[in-house]
């Protein structure tokens, strides 16, 4: 009866060309060598990475040691953030049974990619020189460029299973460079603070990806459907994306903060939010089940809550039982937001979301720029000191007259910024994926890394017993012989 | 014949009740509020990461640069003690074949828990200002929230897989509580060293975790002995936690300590330590098997026991062939821990100890705590110079007239503090947990993820033969509600 | 069938005597208790990290806070190579399917010798004392000392799963001490730079373990062919060590730098380098398949090169363009390796490289190490300054008098002399290597972890049908001592 099924489905819903071996290595080595040239074109190393600069720097600057040089208080943090980025990421979306090469390996394709094109994009908004027409890049370009990335990475995480590597090179592309225009006008024309990215990274990437997965919505998604839930080990792969994410929050909400008492204040109060985010998740998990059983997939995503939440205010002085507060209450929303309003977006709004980024990313990411205008807002003197206040918020050169409840209104006019590029950006970007030519799976065919891996027999039990696994070998030759049989007719 | 002992195993022995639906979530709403609470009451930013403080300080101290903030000193540190917290322990305990989610995530739950509580008892001991009634944090202040939290993960070793999450709440609460009173008697009342904590750390944790089991003994926990292994990958998996561990000892060490060649001396005498355990585990691993075969629990646990060991003494002049001979000795003692004292625990004295901390913590903290007290006795005006000896022990103020031969008496007597309250602490947690209200697992079901988690089906081959996957499906369903129908009767 | 040709085999070619409970006990023991003597009479801390010495070059230098110790400059680079020694090589050496726990597990016991005897061999050649005859440590002595393992690490990824432990011991005593040589060589005696060890590490490791393999070559290895590939689970652990590898590359380049813009610009480069190796890497190996599907091999491996290549030239102007060619030329090299030049070694140059050292290390690091040359030959005053050049090629003392058109030439000498003890070397170790006491698999044993750890059953499925399980334990344990008793004969 099963084979029966599968003729029908193929007489009338014919597979869909998955082959890549043209548009992949053409698409890699196109945008590489594109790549090349522009970074010949634009890029420079910076005064403090470029030996002649550098040397100039500190003659002129009477600076008397090597050591002052800013890589060595980017540096540590930096690292955290590519953790999070390649390791933090690419686990995460190891969760399902048979995905796991597609959700580390496509992670770590698109956020090399990523970089390279972020690091020149944020250039020519933000470190272009105007006399010599160069970009100058150091470590903080690059911990932007790895931030960058995150939102398209964030993008994948609703797509994960349904798109080719293709689509997802064309996603990056069009992702990082929406990105460093809402940012710019984010950041430098409305001069909010978002240092951890609620708004400019999570808000964007996660309503980015989830406007994507609406235009390609797959209504018959069920048919992969037996490949959509993880398997013991996958869910403890998944763990490790988790843990890494979860530890090194502080370091990618404070790696751009001002030096000082900014950077300290950043990563204090993102540890504590995180905190507390864990057992607001449990409690929520536990009580959504009939006998108070955890569910590893609100372990995996809501106990990160409260860091996304955190990406704006945690610079502020939000003070630790704030923080704790933040971490609580959106722990509490995200798990609520999987166990209930993913599969309404599915149902109703023809949204499907593989990783629950709406959660996780989007709504969080909204909430967190929203609390960063309210605590911005509420900044007193008292608390901050004159001082204090001009240089938390940066209340310098044609911004010196601001007050902290204008502030606060541009920080919640920037979320609104964030999610306008989002969609729009990602209606559009949906639908040059909608043209045939990008080697997408087939509604039973998604969540499948045959499609696009070399997968290794599974043969668990490597037992002596020759017959068995010869008989073994020739059966699912035999079932992968009539899989490519049907793909290649 | 199996169902007919698993009958009259339910008849005499009604299957506990390990619902925790209610408690799991009220305990932590209810703490996690409470903690709220306390923060604001109590918990503030400290001078370096209150903006406002910070610029007074900077005036007040003449600091040029906001890069002398000690965030830049202790953040690094900070991060890879985080990592051994979490990943490390969390990953440590993933090697039974089917606790895996309960060995990270738990570990994740109570970390996240127990740190919130350590900043709070900790700061009350060490941190209270007289005049606000207010806690300063910062960065140190983390690091030391880690460390106490690192006490009750111990204990959570020897209790893997046989207490539910409610439990563990618990323990952690009072853990915390304890570690925190014992820490102000040996540091701050006995005036003793302790940077990596051989003593407040893991002898503590050690002792009170095995006090806790032993009140808690299962007769008859043989009955989940199909469980009590690992498998291939989850011995793989638990590599990750034993690597990160091992790599990142020398941070933990020395995360607290002086800044300056004590941090440094630190950091190379754990790491030289920890390299020699590696060899003399693999050398009585090997010798103790007739074919000379290594046992992978040897080398996940054993291999750490001179970072343990070190906890005290790494921050002394032990010289490097000192720190080797550490290594040597306690990696030979945690390997024989393992083979005989584990067993002779288990049959003798009552004591089921999962991850035999007896062997990694215990025994290896208690004899650094000695070492140390030995190294300190041993401490000369002509290794350290009068200033350094000064320095390193810290013989100021009310200490000023102590010599090196007091100091080695006070650190031996701080191990015996120590393990006093892991004992006497340890007694009552377990007294409390024996009541039977916490939903811990039966003797049959321990080690067992299905009890606390939602386990996914685990059907590793995903092959399109669909008759034969809806086969199996309906097996396992069948099972999976036998066994619901005996959890509900 | 398959029990007669079994039959016959043992029949024919007795199993070799693979117990190594006398040899690898008494070579760990042995080669510790060296290591504590030889440490006794020669390792001392370095005047940083002794309080003694400290505090008089405090005094002595002016030097006003304990933070100014280089402890704090080098190590969080320190700790990212550890985690690259330890996690990022052992992890990469999982992906076999049955040799997961020799991957990590043997990795983690030659890491922890050969960085003791490194310690030692390079302070003999480095640091030294010629009035006390003490070599004196610090934290760079420890990252040269996770250097100089790395070779060897190398040489054991030619190795894999055919070598017996004790085999692995003697080929890290002999490779630090081939590596101290050629490093002292072509580091002090040529002058080479060579920040990240193209040539000194990669290059030399590289050709060792492949020289080795050479002359330990198996003509019937395809006697374990049912080994010899990964399964699943297994590729995503081995990715686990290529992201480490990958993201921490930076770190491994520049962590011996100068101080300033030349650690700055080392960490760019290999950066970039990395990340275009990536795009090269899945471009060639999706060209290279029928469907165009990604083989996690080249994945795994290949996407490394760029960091490999940029160790020596990462230190160099070589401009962010520059890195990014020469990642993209040695992804699509290295990837080519996989596809051409391995099954070509093995076939025609007898050698087995069970990872594939010749297109991830050797190749790339000879590569590196001429690309380098050629970097240095075309320095000019221009881009560097003249105070530039003299530092970033540390043209003073002896070498004041040299050009950048010199030095170019004696950096492609330093190429050759790695080589020349690669090959000299390994041979001689090989040699000695096939002795018949080493306790090595018989070839139909290779890369299989029964023959060296207590491997525990694999029983997937924890299924409560009791009579089920016990059947099946009764079935392996059948297996297994009709293995023992083969073994045994």
């Amino acid at each position: 009866m099963g084979n029966c099924a599968d003729c029908m489905r193929r007489v009338f819903c014919p597979p869909k060309n998955t082959n890549v071996r043209i548009s992949l290595p053409a698409v890699c080595f196109v945008w590489q060598i594109a790549m090349i040239v522009l970074f010949g074109v634009f890029i420079r190393y910076d005064a403090e990475s470029d030996i002649r600069l550098w040397l100039q720097l500190k003659h002129t600057n009477n600076i008397t040691s090597d050591i002052d040089n800013d890589f060595y208080f980017r540096y540590p943090s930096f690292q955290d953030v590519h953790v999070m980025i390649f390791v933090g990421f690419g686990f995460l979306m190891t969760f399902l049974k048979r995905y796991s090469f597609g959700g580390v390996g496509f992670n770590f394709l698109i956020g090399a990619f990523g970089l390279q094109w972020a690091l020149l994009m944020q250039g020519w908004f933000h470190a272009l020189d105007p006399d010599t027409g160069k970009i100058s890049i150091g470590i903080e370009g690059l911990i932007n460029a790895d931030f960058c990335v995150a939102a398209s990475l964030i993008a994948y995480g609703a797509l994960l299973g349904k798109v080719s590597p293709v689509q997802l090179m064309v996603v990056t592309l069009f992702g990082v460079t929406l990105f460093a225009v809402e940012e710019y006008i984010i950041l430098d024309l409305l001069h909010c603070r978002d240092a951890g990215g609620s708004m400019v990274i999570h808000c964007f990437g996660g309503y980015y990806g989830l406007t994507i997965s609406w235009i390609l919505y797959r209504p018959k998604l069920n048919q992969s459907k037996r490949l959509q839930g993880s398997v013991y080990h996958s869910d403890v792969f998944a763990m490790i994306g988790t843990l890494f994410l979860w530890m090194f929050w502080p370091s990618f909400n404070s790696a751009i903060t001002d030096h000082g008492s900014g950077q300290h204040r950043t990563a204090i109060n993102t540890y504590i939010a995180l905190a507390s985010s864990v057992l607001t998740t449990v409690a929520i998990s536990s009580a959504s089940e009939k006998r108070g059983k955890l569910d590893m997939v609100h372990i995996q995503n809501a106990t990160l809550a409260g860091g996304v939440a955190m990406g704006t205010a945690a610079e502020f002085m939000i003070t630790p039982y704030g923080a704790l507060i933040v971490g609580f209450c959106t722990g509490i929303i995200s798990t609520f937001g999987y166990l209930f309003v993913s599969p309404f977006l599915e149902k109703y709004l023809k949204i499907q979301d593989t990783c629950g980024v709406h959660n996780l990313h989007a709504l969080p990411g909204m909430l967190g720029g929203f609390i960063g205008a309210i605590v911005a807002a509420a900044a007193t003197e008292e608390v901050y000191s004159r001082e204090g206040l001009i240089e938390t918020f940066d209340f310098e050169g044609e911004f010196a007259d601001r007050t902290v409840g204008t502030q606060g209104g541009f920080q919640a006019a920037g979320v609104c910024v964030a999610i306008a590029f989002a969609v729009v950006g990602g209606a559009a970007v949906g639908l040059i994926l909608r043209l045939p030519i990008w080697g997408d799976p087939a509604d039973d065919n998604c969540f499948d890394d045959e499609v696009y891996w070399e997968v290794p027999e599974d043969d668990e039990g490597i037992l002596p017993v020759l017959e068995y696994n010869n008989h073994m070998t020739h059966k699912r030759q035999d079932i992968s012989e009539s899989n490519f049989s049907v793909e290649q007719s």
